[in-house]
Order: structure tokens, then sequence, then C-alpha cells
């Protein structure tokens, strides 16, 4: 296996503020988005902060997925990093759909790769949007 | 609090192989490196795999850190991102210091501010190089 990973880096800005602060309910989200993309959990640990707030990080077999949310400001970070070659923006969308996001800032990393002199970014944006 | 956090990307290349195929020393390193920065450890999970590699990922109250290694190129990748604001890149030195990375590719990531149209990209170079 090369060393070439794609890591979508995701600010999600206005989204529904009961559900950024449910922790099993964004377990849930993340684990049905890993499981569509066909991949492997090793672990998975979400918290709920007092008195709002979740982080949630989950391990799998290429690499792990995160997300930290401020329910007060409606902003949650998620991250999806694989070592994958599959098109992950569809069940990421998916997420950032169920959170209601109003606002997104999306940018892909190339990983691993040295011949980049700094990461590839490429903006997306939610078809809803 | 606020949403502002700081993500520290890191391609390190050419490692020294043993030490990106040994979990437990990878595992405390990065949990000292964590405790030097005054951050709670939330959960930890760090898995081998065969015949070589380490995912390892840590949940901290100030967000994540992770390492994934593929051994057999010398290749690491690390992140911490953190929204804390005190200066997390010598802690991360140390560990590329001790992974005797020989090149990095470093680069820090403003998440959770929408003023920003796309990261604030800093390229950072360790101390020894």
């Amino acid at each position: 296996m090369d060393t070439n990973g794609q890591h979508l880096v995701i600010d999600a800005f206005d989204c529904q503020k009961e559900i950024l602060n449910n922790a099993a309910e964004l377990e849930v989200m993340l684990t049905k988005a890993i499981k569509q993309l066909g991949m492997e959990i090793l672990s998975s640990h979400f918290h709920s902060f007092t008195p709002q707030g979740v982080t949630g990080v989950i391990g799998i077999s290429t690499s792990h997925i995160s997300i930290h949310t401020w329910p007060e400001h409606g902003y949650a970070a998620l991250d999806l990093y694989t070592c994958g070659n599959q098109d992950i923006w569809p069940a990421l969308e998916e997420i950032l759909t169920k959170m209601q996001a109003k606002r997104t800032a999306v940018f892909e990393l190339n990983r691993g790769d040295e011949s980049h002199t700094k990461p590839i970014m490429r903006k997306l944006n939610l078809s809803s949007n």
C-alpha cells in the first residue's frame, strides 16, 4: 500500500444546535458513513461536555474520522482522513445535510505525497447550497 | 469558548521504521506530548496492523491528536487539532525528532473562523533540519 491519502477538512457553520449536542446521534451518523464507505472501525469514542459540546473520534483501518462540536455557536469541525481511493464526499455531505449546516468550508488535503510542496486544496460545496 | 482552533497537519518522511511500527512507544510519545501541553485525554486507542503499520487516535478535551504510520515507507501522518491557544509546535517537533524524520511537510490550518476563505497555511521546519 502506498502512502497517498485524502483528508477532507470541513468547517460547518450555523448547524442545528440540538443535533450538535447529541453524542449518540452523531456517533450513529458517522458510523453509518464509515460503513457506507466500506471502511472497518477499529475504535470509537464519543464524549459529551458540560454544559454542551461533543468530541468524537473513530479510528478506522484506513485512518480516522473525527467531529468536534460547539452547539452554542452552531459550529462543527469534521475530518475524514483515509488512504483509500473512493469518493468520500457523498457520505460526508450526508452528515452535513443531517446537521443542517447552512455554510461550509471544505478542503481536501493530499497526504503522504512528497512531490506536493503544499496540500492540494479543493473547495467543495453542499449540493443543497 | 469560541470556535477558533489550530490544526497542525504533518507529513513526516524517511522516519526510523522500527519506531513507526511500535504502537506502544508511539502511544507513550503522543501521551507525553499531550500532557506537556496540559491537555486532558478523553480516550486513547492504538492499533497495530499485520504485517506492519500503526494507527492511533487520542481524543482530548480540546479536540484530537492522531498518527498513522507506514513503516515500510518510513512515512507517518500526524495531526494535532486543538481549540487551545498555546504553542503546540515544540511538542510535535519533539515527536518528529524521536521518529527521526528526515523531511517533513507541516501545515497549520485555522479552523472555525468563517472570515477565512481558506485555511491559513504556515510552513514549519524542524529545528534540526
